[in-house]
């Protein structure tokens, strides 16, 4: 599989939907696996790192989920390459910073994703579309009892899996679901739902993982805690806070919809407005007014095989995604500005214009104008 | 005529356009006239007010121009329709907050208007369409002489004819134009200019003079001194001074389609999707993007015979026009904001999308992007 035929739309595993796929993006496990006997990645020296490397890589390329693979050196790939990697969630930005001594191995789905050689000799996850966690356990386990037959992982009877940093160790199993909440953002509730959500005990980022800012009303909901408590366990308690705020988000929607349709509508309509006229157009900016348009979707003011479209567009118009499917060698960010702008008003063209008929509009009525 | 016929559409004077109308709005004289021997309508007492007027109103009907006028006492106009007078420039603020012993007469094409017991016994103008300063002055004079054998002004051989407030003594002339500067503001160049024209003595004014803030980039530039020189000498300043900032904005413009054609066109596209697609807008915010909409027409981005809409829409979106086509007997702001942006969106949906071919855009090239 040649790596550039991932970045022109959004990767195939995102295709079903899956369960609450209006609110949930996707769901994702990773496991920290190491090697026993041999020195973390951060410690070993650089003919460590390649002996560690060609102990893991064939056997990871021997698992029957990675056939027709992409496997790659990270010295093979282009840091624009890296980047698009780190876009789709495929490699975390550590690894993307990673050269000889690191590789990556990712399914044909672009579900199951390998590191060899990130802060962990391996850093494995799965990514199922909609509220899938504890599929995506499951594959995972299933991946990860294969390696383990073959491969001799560092564990220890009291402590579980040895991990480089001890906020891993245990488990070392982290759970993700990434949220769409444009709902709790519009009604000023996001906040006290954060703060709910760290009291637990769980973890809200930004699209990008620790660190990043919230983007296009999306944010990362995962445990904290690998140590103590069996995967099964974690798993099932944030799926149900996942559920929980599923409910808060339906309830919000639901709300503005009934209480300030037309603040609803507004955000929407100029949110489609703008994506469809612009000619400069910021990655942060098309996050925000995209996330806008899933609502529309979500709500009936556009029509549902649509969401395709905003989908890819979420994912293409990142900066590398772009620099990747243009025709010029380096675009500046003004350039690819311009581009990404190009390439939504292109992909809304085929968007029928927003049909509003289901939601009651508040005074004046939708009804005629009187003109005297 | 029927004041609320007044206010479905611009004014009939508007429809040629007028020489230079890409960026001239109109032109608009005015001349201030009172009485010999009657106190000044600020001093006046109730029965001396009601006295001028039926000595003045009479006359004013009688002239030629004023056939099947609009002819109404201050008192028997609702709150909305001295509002609605005031945003189509037909009657000052001020004359807006009189009552008994206050008059307005306006003729069918709603390009003369007579002011009866303003701050002056009379204050009558005549509003023209583009650069038509002398047109206006001579159409104006000619009323002013017919008026001048009816009714005894008040004129003192060295100082001219004399006015409530002493600047306005001498010729009792206020000319100014409102010209559309989208040019200046956006290449950051309105301060420089508006500057220099405060220090050649002019006035430079928002949308609906002094101390009225810019919006549209509509900007009012008109004479200061009305003292010491012959009308037609002031008119003549004047006009050479809008010829050179015509000039300006046109150098202004052109800078902008080479240079950051791409800045230019996303103004453009933004205001047009914002304004198809919103659901909520105030007055402010349509006339700011109206604006660009106006300069999208001029540089050929939209067909010429949709000027026509876009003057229509800096009128009628203001908010007593928006009330009075409006079916409920009193909207609330918010209501009006909901109501303006329909009516925006009905108006645009006859509008063609962006033809950008004449537009040179910067990279990437405006050619096929080349998806992998």
């Amino acid at each position: 599989m040649k790596i550039s035929s991932l970045f022109s739309s959004s990767g195939e595993w995102a295709r079903d939907g899956g369960p609450h796929h209006q609110i949930v993006i996707s769901s994702r496990v990773r496991l920290a696996r190491n090697l026993r006997g041999h020195p973390f990645p951060g410690w070993a020296k650089k003919n460590d790192r390649l002996q560690i490397l060609e102990l893991i890589k064939p056997q990871v390329e021997a698992l029957p989920e990675m056939e027709d693979a992409l496997s790659s050196y990270l010295q093979e790939l282009s840091a624009l390459e890296k980047q698009a990697l780190v876009e789709r969630h495929l490699i975390s930005r550590e690894h993307a910073a990673k050269g000889a001594g690191s590789a990556v191995v990712v399914d044909q789905k672009q579900a199951l994703s390998i590191m060899i050689n990130e802060e962990d000799h391996l850093r494995m996850q799965v990514l199922l579309p909609g509220l899938q966690l504890r599929n995506a356990f499951k594959a995972l386990d299933k991946v990860d009892t294969t390696l383990e037959t073959k491969l001799d992982y560092a564990f220890h009877p009291h402590l579980g899996y040895l991990t480089a940093c001890p906020t891993n160790v245990g488990t070392g199993m982290r759970a993700s679901a990434m949220v769409h909440l444009p709902g709790l953002v519009l009604s000023d509730q996001i906040n006290p739902v954060i703060q709910a959500i760290n009291k637990i005990g769980l973890a809200v980022r930004g699209l990008y993982g620790e660190g990043t800012e919230a983007m296009g009303n999306l944010f990362q909901i995962s445990n904290q805690i690998t140590l103590g408590e069996p995967e099964e366990e974690i798993i099932s308690q944030l799926n149900k806070v996942i559920e929980k705020i599923i409910e808060n988000e339906e309830n919000a929607r639901q709300v503005l919809l009934q209480k300030k349709p037309g603040t609803l509508l507004d955000n929407i309509g100029r949110g489609f407005g703008i994506l469809s006229h612009a000619y400069a157009m910021t990655s942060k900016e098309a996050l925000n007014l995209l996330s806008f348009l899933k609502l529309g979707v979500d709500i009936g003011f556009f029509p549902p095989d649509r969401q395709k479209d905003i989908d890819d567009l979420f994912v293409i118009t990142q900066p590398a995604h772009l620099q990747s499917i243009a025709s010029q060698p380096k675009l500046d960010p003004e350039g690819r500005d311009t581009l990404r702008a190009q390439i939504i008003r292109e992909k809304l063209r085929a968007f029928p214009n927003p049909d509003t008929s289901k939601v009651v509009l508040p005074s004046p009525p939708t009804g005629e104008t009187h003109h005297e």
